[in-house]
């Protein structure tokens, strides 16, 4: 029985498939192999039930039992403490995959979300704010790619910290903003040629493909 | 002995002074009374030796003993395994906290940060990019404020997610951002009413001042 449940939206429009948040989760299951089951939470009319779960009223959220857990990052910290093919078990390289964990979400998807906005909505203007902001995106990409350049992976072995800072980066990948970042680009193929993935991914296509 | 040394910048420009990111760090640690101490780097000059600590040249980090942490999602997470009084231990309460502490630092501040950069640089030009990055803070700010219009904090005890939480809103409420959101700055306003979150701000600010 599967005790391994991750809720989703029951449907999302074209544009955001193959990038809602529940990849992440499904890419970590099917890393560790552990069993689950996939259900749908209406994106059109978010209930009460739903902001019970999650409070923003977002996807997605695992429940475990009578344990529930909702944003990516603690999902994918919930799932690291039970296989070790996410996280290691020692003290040391936990923390370190911790860390880079936090980087993915924190440091680097925060540059990288307002950057995907202004892409997402054809904005062009020049603005001082808008100047800021690429900057910011521009100097996280080009400390990474230091990072990335000697690395295969960002500790010592694939972890759930790369299946955050992946998929952070396959957004920046998807409107062209890695060119000037080979290392990132490598990393990012590599860790999306990944048979995990490659699984997740086209169970989140088909799951959104059988709503329409 | 105090194994635990938290490193921040040597010394900061005024705007920054308060918001330094060390600041989280300093109120979990008298939060939780452990004995700790802060050493400076270089803010005009990023040594090598700092990336090796730090990737993305930022503070602030943790040593204890020949452990290495950065990232303050992550400082928060460890030291609150190290105390009660920043993490429950039992497992439920435990993920609920960590939920939160991603909540802070991956809903909530992805959404801050846009808007404080554009209120920094006094950018008002409404842009499309702009106005959909203004609708997200919305979103998030109103969500939160329904749930903490009837809790005293995030889950059942003062945590690390409130130590998150609340610095991220701090900015908001520096630019008046939470006119529309009383129970969110009446959170702040208990939050920073805290004696630890009083010496902690006081030690940032007479740090960077006895640097001038």
């Amino acid at each position: 029985m599967n005790s391994l449940i991750l809720t989703t939206f029951d449907w999302v429009p074209e544009t955001p498939r193959g990038y809602v948040r529940d990849l992440r989760v499904r890419w970590a299951l099917e890393e560790a192999g552990l069993p689950y089951c996939v259900r749908g939470t209406s994106f059109r009319e978010r209930s009460t039930e739903h902001f019970g779960y999650q409070p923003f009223g977002q996807v997605p959220w695992l429940t475990d039992g009578d344990i529930s857990v909702f944003e990516t990052g603690a999902i994918l910290l919930y799932l690291g403490e039970r296989s070790q093919a996410l996280m290691p078990a020692d003290a040391r390289s936990r923390i370190e995959v911790m860390s880079w964990l936090f980087a993915a979400l924190n440091s680097v998807e925060m540059a990288v979300l307002p950057w995907s906005i202004f892409m997402f909505t054809g904005d062009t203007e020049t603005t001082p704010g808008r100047k800021s902001l690429d900057n910011f995106l521009v100097s996280r990409l080009s400390h990474l790619e230091e990072v990335l350049a000697k690395r295969e992976w960002l500790t010592a072995n694939f972890s759930v910290a790369d299946i955050a800072m992946a998929d952070v980066l396959r957004l920046v990948d998807r409107f062209g903003g890695l060119t000037d970042y080979p290392a990132c680009k490598a990393y990012v193929f590599r860790a999306t040629s990944r048979p995990a993935f490659l699984t997740a991914y086209a169970d989140q296509m088909a799951f959104f493909a059988a709503a329409d």
